[in-house]
């Protein structure tokens, strides 16, 4: 076995062709043996082997750069780089190795933490500008994946390494898919592309200045390797448009390119699924009721930027909606933007994003969507702590970042009923954009009458009048509240527990009317504290005698942290928050 | 006078081509008359005025929709809207109308509040996909100028556009200028269309699957109107690309496109500036110390996002600073991503944004630099409430923003010596990427000793130590700190100044060690006062003795507010800072 004894692409420089094949046949199984045994990105990475094998025989790393987009092919690069123990290894070895572009953890082999779409030519402009600047020679090379250029910052970057002018490669990586299928004008142009074999009428990136080259064979070391020789040392803008295949060498992910973009642990010869979920989730719940409530309004429209599944959109789904699904590619920008011309112009479009991707579009939020006040509908996906953890797939950050935005309410729904209920209002109003983070915490039911009207001023839910402490729980964390309320009666404290549903602004009503009996007010959210809803709680009683004790997680970068011990660390399990309670109270 | 009658745009239909020349002519007077005596944007209205004319004759607003890029191309729009007084009045009638696209001001003709650039076809494909479920047949106008073509959004815009495929109509206003000299590959195809005439070998919108024509004479009224005629009622995504010149009609905005792009009150005579400004301004002073430092350190880059003025590179020094100065037009996510890419490749980039603009990259900043810890300084201009005041314009919202993100560091210098102090500082660390809120409250210097180190934890200067109540007042609101120190003391109460120079976090120690003989602390920021500085201080001691007077300004969508009532509205002038501290204390 070569790949075992791989400590640097040093040592497959010598290698005949015969030899690389059988390195790419490693390598490949390498990846099928951690993704089947620990999950993590499939098809990227097996389309990408042999493109990986050659880039490396080519060119000599660390000195020429590797720039990956996404980093979710960039697994037979680890393999190559000193990490194939994280491949071939067990659980732990496999857990020591991140599923993206870590200079953590290889400083020499990898240049930058990435895990957002559409960053590396951009990020390799910046390599470039540098190396022009203390006028070294090395390659430098961005690899970008056909998905991922519908990206605005993608285009700003192509359209920088134009303007340099010195050399740049950039290995566009076709697929032909983006997570699910590509969505975007572009592709028509990457079609004509391909099928000409490069010599289509209208070259979009000769157009803008690039040398061309395209390869058919996208999954052949050989030609992959004359391809990148011919290109080595340019001092020019450069594409390489490889066609690839996506999941190239394991036929279950060939014939289902979108599930098996990303994956559980699998059984590697049948491909079937390790993982049974058979519960409730949110993401089927929203399809189902988006295409219940769309046959009755057919202005009602489901939107995404590129992860149609984050809202329960499986392809069979998406045909059943026909033109009110509108999938925007990986351009979370446009889905914002657009989304508040189709509120404009009398549609009712509901856009589902990741909380970890709501903050592509911050502008977009404020200036195309709130400033204009049209009713469009941000539906956030997997807010808070038990959902991603990778450092740049982090859920915790969306409560300070829309709360900040002027003119954008923020419902926190605390069970799978208010969910519906607030989604319903939402959906109905048209005077106010409005983002819900749905709930993160499994599906919980609840018998309660519901309020179908809400408000677009904050109005607090007191779900039990109690005295001395309250506890304001929102979202996610109701349950973790109303443990709390229960462990106080068990100490004698009658505690008040408020369902506080606004994020985005106090109830200074209700907080007002709390100062009569209340000494110590509580507040939990599942997210990032700094700046986020119990911070403004305490800023509303910071002059009066209520003291405030803001439960939520410091501020800081995380990486594939354990959610029980992210939470004790900030003393948000339910009994430390109980502890800090009977301390502060007199 | 024609225009003075004009009361929509169905009253020029029954002009003929003279009469419609008169037309222009008469707009074009009134835009400089306004712009002459109240400031504002010049030339890229004058080189639009014809186009509006052709426009507004050949389609049928307000069924038909406008939408704009940037909306500093909209006065004529507004004069041929009902709107002609806010260009041929007096001043009130002239404050009366905004500078952008305001459906605020006009439901019927403005379809969004635009501000921020590159955003106009997005938000049409939302009007274009509404049109298209609801079955009906207005023509969707896309008006975007060259410079905005660098944007993110703009490309996503047209990526959707296209593959939309129904009729859409975008209007490329080519003056081949950004504000400042384009910069970007896009540029060198626009320029290959302009001199083949629409024909060359590789066209970037066919390549994109748009119907494609050009327009030589883009300020020719006839052939405008002949042109658009041919693609009315279009169903295909078409770009008409026009011609056109910054500034025509009035010869110092030819001569001088990038200083007349925008500009304040001025003699309409000679293009002579009314104001006379003669003291230091931060822009200068940035640009002066730049250039003084790069001639002993090459890796030291100037990075603007097509402002750089707004870091005071003039032509003249842009050109002194040569390869130093990099301009990556109108795209902060790409200035940002690629500052992180110097950084890592050894450079020290200085990326120059206004606070209004800087949250175009949230999610670049967060990714793409904080994450990998690359140390490149964003020097962040105008944050505060005496700068720019128009709705898209706020600056008042970048210390949430910025200080939501983990791994960023957000310097508030309070004086000049203390900002170059700290810009030195940040340039020569090479550890974390570095944030510097630039004062906006005019140059102030002193001659006290600066420190020259600063550090990665937030260190707070207690300036003056007094007892009971503490000032701790930030950046730009330093000064007024200082008042109410002083304020206080005349009233017997000698108040600690502090000046807590660090806005991403709390310095623990410093506010600790206030508790023994303070019992309110008052927080000073020039900004959005949720999720801001002052309420993390209140969070702090939430669970304390001591009581918070978080000051700063309502979360809330402003427009053309006026600074004094602004503070005065948030108790923010120094004599109400004054009262409300002695009405909590004992």
């Amino acid at each position: 076995m070569y790949i075992e004894k791989i400590q640097s692409p040093a040592d497959i420089k010598g290698l005949d062709m015969n030899a690389l094949r059988t390195v790419c046949d490693e390598t490949r199984a390498a990846v099928l043996n951690r993704v089947s045994k620990h999950g993590g990105h499939v098809g990227p990475n097996l389309g990408f082997v042999e493109a990986t094998v050659a880039l490396h025989y080519v060119f000599n790393a660390p000195t020429d750069k590797l720039v990956f987009d996404v980093s979710h092919q960039c697994y037979p690069h680890k393999v190559l780089t000193g990490r194939a123990a994280g491949f071939l290894g067990n659980v732990d070895d496999m857990n020591a190795i991140s599923g993206y572009s870590s200079p953590a953890e290889s400083p020499v082999y990898d240049n930058f933490e990435v895990g957002h779409t559409s960053t590396s030519i951009s990020l390799a402009t910046g390599l470039q500008k540098a190396r022009d600047i203390k006028g070294t020679k090395e390659n430098i090379i961005a690899i970008i994946g056909d998905g991922s250029l519908s990206g605005g910052e993608a285009f700003e970057g192509l359209d920088e390494a134009s303007e340099l002018g010195t050399g740049i490669i950039i290995v566009v990586n076709d697929n032909e898919m983006s997570i699910a299928e590509n969505h975007g004008g572009i592709y028509k142009n990457l079609r004509a592309l391909r099928e000409s074999k490069g010599k289509c009428e209208h070259n979009w990136f000769k157009a803008w200045g690039f040398e061309y080259k395209y390869l058919e064979e996208g999954n052949d070391v050989e030609k992959l390797i004359e391809i990148f020789k011919s290109v080595k040392d340019t001092d020019k803008p450069t594409v390489v448009h490889i066609h690839t295949e996506k999941g190239h060498g394991f036929q279950p992910a060939i014939n289902d390119k979108e599930t098996w973009h990303w994956g559980a642990p699998f059984n590697p010869e049948t491909g079937e699924s390790l993982m049974n979920f058979s519960g409730e989730d949110y993401q089927t719940l929203f399809a189902d009721w988006m295409l219940r409530e769309m046959k009755s309004d057919p202005t009602l429209i489901a939107v995404t930027a590129g992860t149609p599944t984050a809202a329960g959109f499986t392809l069979a789904k998406r045909q059943e909606a026909g033109k009110q699904h509108i999938d925007m590619g990986i351009a979370e920008e446009q889905a914002c933007a657009m989304a508040s011309g189709m509120a404009k112009g009398g549609l009712r479009p509901v856009w589902t994003v990741y909380s970890t991707f709501v903050q592509r579009t911050y502008d977009q939020i404020a200036q195309d969507l709130c400033i204009n006040s049209n009713p469009a509908v941000i539906n956030v996906m997997w807010g808070g702590s038990g959902t991603m953890n990778d450092i740049t797939h982090i859920c915790l950050f969306d409560i300070p970042m829309l709360c900040s935005i002027p003119g954008l309410i923020y419902l926190a729904p605390t069970n799978c009923e208010e969910y519906f209920a607030m989604l319903r209002w939402a959906v109905a109003q048209d005077q106010k954009p409005i983002a819900i983070r749905v709930p993160s915490n499994g599906v919980i039911h609840t018998s309660e009458e519901m309020e179908t009207a809400f408000s677009f001023e904050s109005k607090y839910k007191v779900v039990h009048k109690g005295q001395k402490v309250a506890i304001i729980a929102a979202g996610s964390f109701f349950q973790k509240g109303e443990n709390v309320v229960r462990m106080l009666a068990g100490k004698g404290i009658d505690a008040t527990l408020i369902n506080p549903r606004y994020l985005n602004g106090v109830d200074a009503d209700t907080l007002n009317s709390l100062k009569a009996d209340h000494q110590l007010v509580v507040t939990l959210e599942d997210g990032c504290k700094d700046g986020g809803f119990g911070e403004r709680i305490a800023s509303f009683y910071g002059t009066s005698d209520v003291k405030v004790l803001v439960g939520g997680i410091k501020k800081d970068l995380y990486d594939r942290f354990d959610q029980q011990q992210l939470l004790s660390d900030n003393r948000l399990l339910d009994e430390q928050i109980v502890e800090d309670v009977l301390g502060l109270i007199k």
